[in-house]
């Protein structure tokens, strides 16, 4: 399926110059997301995951699907102050200043194996800030999974330690 | 299963006197997030559904896992300002002060039968703004979905007119 047709271009969203992925037109559609879930899923078919942790908001979206297809359990990363218990925090670079990001300190076990989820990689600040918290707490990463890559921007580069999969790329 | 047993309360969070009912214990546990996604989508196991709406952000958690078990498409209704196409607003009375919720224009077609799914039932503004954006789409709501019912805050006064359900009760 050529799952890039469903993306919808939106030019100067939310600044301009930015050309926005909005991935609500693939969504909406009947069976294309769970295709796009099957699709994502397909490289761990066959490896040890214990949890699955997506980055907020859009991260939940593919994240909890895909932990519902694996039957293992879902951890968000959170902007500051959502997460009603205590938290590890890890601050990031943007291009502008900087943003933070939370996990709850028991979200993750020492050891446990951990696939990170989000919709889209770009520069690769929030997929690394995210690893860290992870590896923070003794999670292992098996892996890095995006629905998105907008190759140009290298985000690769900030996560080349880790497998790093991307269904539709740019 | 006891779903209840896996929610953390925290009390006093996001402020005093707010008992909140922390979803991240009953997320992380293996089986225990899909048996409650199981159980959510049970009573529609044989209704024709065309598209879930997600409520930003916990509403995305059980409305994605659904929508991927239900193979229907996913519909994100989210803070102003974070959809980039044309959307429709709809404000809602808050205890104090108002808050506003948006749906893409394009997110429901005429017709198209939505089941509505959030994470909480608590005064039931939320979910009573969502259905009416969704019916001045021309959507029909099937029914409305959620993991938590606070029963005493009577949110289900304001959707009366729909079949509500509700995993856990307190």
């Amino acid at each position: 399926m050529d799952f890039a047709k469903y993306i919808r271009n939106v030019p100067d969203f939310p600044i301009k110059g930015i050309q926005f992925k909005d991935i609500t037109t693939l969504l909406k559609e009947k069976e294309v997301f769970s295709q796009a879930i099957d699709y994502m899923y397909a490289p761990y078919r066959s490896v040890d995951i214990d949890k699955i942790v997506g980055i907020e908001s859009r991260g939940f979206i593919f994240g909890t699907a895909m932990s519902y297809k694996l039957n293992n359990g879902f951890v968000p990363v959170r902007k500051p102050g959502k997460l009603p218990a205590d938290t590890l925090s890890e601050s990031y670079q943007l291009e502008y200043g900087k943003d933070t990001l939370e996990i709850h300190t028991d979200g993750i076990e020492k050891g446990d194996k951990v696939l990170v989820v989000d919709d889209l990689l770009a520069t690769g600040g929030t997929a690394a800030a995210t690893c860290k918290l992870v590896e923070n707490l003794g999670g292992d990463i098996i892996g890095v999974s995006f629905l998105i890559e907008l190759t140009e921007l290298e985000g690769r580069k900030l996560i080349s330690q880790y497998d790093v999969q991307a269904l539709i790329k740019y």
